[in-house]
């Protein structure tokens, strides 16, 4: 998490802050930016009833799909003009149940290469002012030309 | 996907379908089951343009969450009265861009314990006729009492 | 499994059996190749006392060194002269307890990209003529310039 | 990482002190203890030709063993007296070649649960003075009667 990575499109913030108000299921399920600079992303996700299972728990896929959208962020962080990243694969633990009314992610970018990129997220459940890690998630993502 | 599996709850069916019904989450996306039988499970979602990507494409967690509740369904079949299952992990990898008005998905138990299931799904996309593999995961089911 | 893949390079296989032969851990270990065809490859590995954990069972690490060997001779039969592959990350789940005289791999690819290559490891051990799936892994491999 | 974890078993340290002598793969391969307190361990391995791949770089299967075993032990020290872990499964990412003449690890528990421990692992590579982290890995480990 102490890396120093530089952007290097100077107009990274502008296009990454586009994806979250044009993605039509990121605007849908409510994610929000908190904020983003080389390397890494902020955001949250004000929870609902229709985020959750059966058992009152956020869904498991509220939850990655958050982590997701949070580390290709990040990710495009670092990509230049021209290109964009796309999410290759990732893997999710799901640690505790996740619980509460507010869902925060954090995202860091662990390796910048110039074919792929590899990013880290961690998912915090805020439940009555207490906050816990309830999901951690790494994934790789490939650089490409913007299509 | 050869393997034979038997249930151990009768009523597996009835507990499996009520919680496609009972999970805000999957309802709200429009995930519908097919078929479950013990060891797998098949399910379809009808794309509608709140589960797209700024690019047109399904978004990646559209796909996971599909993946992840077809899994756990075909997982579920396999356990006992009185216990359910919940995701530990899983690992998807996203193999092409997923296009399309439906995506299909199959999920099979590889192997079930008596604390842990290992299942993969398959996720198609139906793209004017034609189907397509788009993604393929491994989830890690932990089996857990009923709470 | 059902795919027809094409060699791009005609001399692929043997580019792949020089690697069996020229990689120290591989030979180290006793990992020999069976048959390799465009997208998939078959190994075994005969197992001695010093593959073993301290309970018997062939150790993990030789079962996930023999898949990703396996899995890279599969993904390296699909590229251009020139170019070679990386793994860049695999996950493997470990079935069932590995015991035996001989561990076989089968890998197949699942996508192959003009970047990056998604194959999959099945691992098998034989236990006095019975033959069990005993690990499953699935890797992206990165294709890079021959170094 | 700042977590802080009580030992269940006063024998911990002699127990996974154990397990590293006594598992034949370990200590063919030559991994060695640096430490271990409850809910994380630390390794290193001396780097010998027959580790490497054809191209200089340590093989992947020499890094995923390090980062098992380190895991394997660092969820270890947290389980009762009669239990023990088996890994279930888990994710490496291979961040860049690994070159040089030792490989150390650190592996931290992120989650110790009844059933199941998640823990990470770290693997650094040491180039001439020079240290550099090239595997990152996510472990699920089963907690199972001692057999």
């Amino acid at each position: 998490m102490s890396q120093h990575f530089q952007a290097k499109d100077p107009k990274f913030r502008e296009k990454c802050i586009e994806v979250f108000e044009k993605a039509p299921f990121v605007s849908h399920l409510g994610i929000k930016l908190v904020d983003i600079w080389p390397g890494w992303c902020e955001t949250y996700l004000a929870i609902k009833t229709h985020h959750l299972q059966q058992n009152k728990v956020i869904h498991a896929g509220v939850q990655a799909t958050l982590a997701d959208h949070t580390a290709g962020a990040a990710s495009g962080s670092l990509v230049k003009e021209g290109t964009t990243i796309l999410t290759a694969e990732y893997k999710i633990n799901l640690l505790r149940p996740a619980k509460g009314e507010l869902l925060t992610c954090r995202a860091d970018v662990l390796k910048a290469g110039q074919q792929l990129i590899v990013t880290e997220s961690q998912v915090f459940a805020q439940n009555q002012g207490k906050t816990t890690l309830v999901a951690k998630a790494i994934f790789t993502m490939a650089v490409v030309s913007e299509f």
